[in-house]
């Protein structure tokens, strides 16, 4: 069931997204939480159209939101969200003279009214 | 106030999105829980960067996400998930050889912050 | 920490979503609520493909999520929103013959897990 979103402004030109997927992904399996690999859906969006504050500056963001079915604790989702914030430091080389932000946000969704159907191949 | 985010990877290339959003938007008119028609937005986003789970092999997903002023019931959340489902089936020809998941989310939105101005035609 | 997407159905061809961010990015500096401007990490998303409610009809809309950590008091998050809401307001010229909604939603992050690293220039 997990859901994870990765996105980052558009001046992060470096950034492999394929393999910072796998990575993020590779870090949620070894995490020990998930029953399937199968289930871990992820994708990566660039933004080409943002804004760090206010100032007339060139910055640059990266965010991960990860979802998950609700009843997980909290010690449990800090441990994923550091696991995660350690993937993305591995996988972005941070440009020089631009400043960068990581965030990983870690969301509940309801498990009661979540419905799913899998077509294997 | 509904607001529907439907996501899918992108080699889900026979999805007919403009169907798809007619289709769900339908379920949630048919719903009877929104007094308005004019009030559901929809919208669709590929996604060419994806990665399900870690396995070398083609998998695909659709996902919605379907966000609620609060206050439903639980049953009514079930209920609009599993229309949605519904009509996310009736509507994809699933790729013969892809692993494919389709999944439903219902999400409140505070509907104390919630803020709208609408402008008529 | 906060988060804003801002989201426009792409018939609202006449938006400028540079001027839009600055604008509210600019309200949220203005609240108080964020200790440092660099915080505010905003983008913009045009979707092609949409459809608000089912009457075939052209319509548009502008969804702007603000997601913060959390903790804020609801009074705190109607003036957030109220102030986007004018920001939205300013900054767009509602086309003529167009049903146009504007919408503003206030979501909570789980501070607790929130994770986050910043690189300085």
């Amino acid at each position: 069931m997990p859901q994870l979103h990765l996105e980052y402004s558009a001046n992060l030109r470096d950034l492999d997204t394929d393999k910072a997927l796998l990575r993020l992904n590779s870090a949620l399996v070894a995490s020990g939480q998930f029953g399937d690999e199968v289930d871990i859906k992820s994708r990566a969006v660039a933004h080409e159209t943002f804004r760090v504050g206010i100032a007339p500056v060139e910055r640059a963001f990266v965010h991960v939101k990860l979802a998950l079915l609700s009843g997980r604790s909290p010690e449990i989702k800090r441990q994923l969200s550091a696991s995660l914030l350690e993937a993305l430091k591995d996988v972005l080389a941070v440009p020089a003279g631009i400043d960068t932000q990581l965030c990983v946000e870690i969301l509940d969704i309801d498990r009661d009214s979540y419905a799913k159907v899998r077509f294997p191949a």
